[in-house]
């Protein structure tokens, strides 16, 4: 057996979000499809390095699936993407050996929020990015409060109280925000993210921009633990998985 | 009565096209919808620069309507933005005596059409941009074959056979081909276009730049007024309203 790594794009608007669900249209049962029809095997799976939900993009998903054929690389990536639909797209593929985990490999992933500034917000953005409205959050803000996230921190107060993991601490290696065009842009690196904690602290962050919090609450609501103190979770079709970093 | 003209953007791949039809949902319609809805009265209704086939996008789209009410002009804007639906967006609105008619009064039309070069065509613009596969056009080649389109012609060969009108010559004034990024652009500006023409100049383009045609044989296609001379019309998706002009 060959184990597949690929990386993955896709407009998540018309998914019911990555993971598998009985009879609805999802990310991964589209890709188990396409390697079941390429194989003529109905076992065959992929796994991938994590779930997004319903209306979160990807530009760098990476999946591993271990198969019987040992195609050419430029094969694999062309071979699916005529079985895949147009919303998803193999964007990179090569063989890596069996130790390899798209999931627990992983050491580190990057997300990327994205707000829109234009006045009447455009038709073609209405699904790929937070449209501010009259909005104008103030940047400099943004990033004092930014400054509070970086490190590692217990974030409970930072994801879905749905979450049940053994473990809510993670580090924040990089958080920053840009203006570029008429778009805000936060890009956040770190070694995982709990459910809903990128779209918790974007939401957040945007409370900061406009004036409903001041910077240093950050300190006080990451330390207390508690997903009330943390404000609304942004949407979900701003956000996008951006890469998957492995240690080589 | 005042006459409102407003110009219009719309995300084209959700509709049956520009122009009312029963049952489909149409540009049109939802505009019509919202503006009964604002009234309250089933009777108002408006009237666009022209048609436009199911896919193709706009971003400046020009309407007029009559209406009995006198809204400060920001609030025509906002009020039909809030009841129409996501993929249509009013960006800009002015009143006009009634002399002005959105396609009577029209002098001219620039139109857009957009190829991309990506390797893997982006899941993001699958409705946006014809993706050119494999295919490295010459762009010296179509803009060579450019020229041939410019000033009056009879356009018999670059419309849809179906196209019932008076007269088929129309003035292109300006075809200009640009590559920016993984993009090949096509501006296209004339007094008027026939049904499919940009489509179908687009198509004869794309067919001169990667050598099926020489640019010369522009000339020969132009005169046979034929529209079996001319390959291919160009995909509805790569193709955009960007503004419709009107004298003063």
């Amino acid at each position: 057996m060959n184990r597949v790594k690929a990386t993955v794009a896709y407009d998540g608007t018309n998914f019911a979000g990555y993971q598998f669900q009985p009879k609805m249209r999802t990310v991964q049962s589209e890709i188990d499809k396409a390697l079941r029809k390429l194989h003529k095997d109905p076992a065959i799976y992929s796994v991938a390095s994590g779930r997004t939900d319903a209306g979160v993009h990807a530009w760098g998903q990476v999946i591993h699936f271990d198969t019987p054929l040992e195609l050419e690389l430029d094969r694999w990536q062309m071979a699916l993407n005529v079985l895949l639909p147009k919303d998803i797209r193999i964007v990179g593929t090569e063989y890596v050996d069996d130790e390899f985990h798209a999931r627990y490999s992983a050491t580190g992933k990057t997300y990327m929020f994205k707000w829109s500034y234009s006045e009447v917000q455009s038709p073609f953005d209405r699904n790929y990015s937070v449209h501010l409205g009259k909005w104008r959050p103030d940047i400099e803000r943004m990033r004092e409060a930014a400054h509070y996230f970086i490190g590692t921190h217990d974030f409970t107060s930072f994801c879905s109280s749905k979450t049940a993991t053994s473990t809510k601490v993670r580090t924040v290696r990089e958080l920053t925000l840009t203006k570029r065009d008429e778009e805000l842009i936060m890009m956040i690196e770190g070694n995982g993210f709990l459910y809903n904690m990128v779209r918790t602290i974007a939401g957040m962050l945007f409370a900061v921009g406009i004036g409903w919090n001041d910077p240093e609450d950050m300190k006080k609501i990451i330390e207390a633990k508690d997903r009330k103190k943390a404000g609304k979770t942004a949407p979900a079709h701003g956000l996008y998985l951006m890469s998957v970093t492995y240690d080589d």
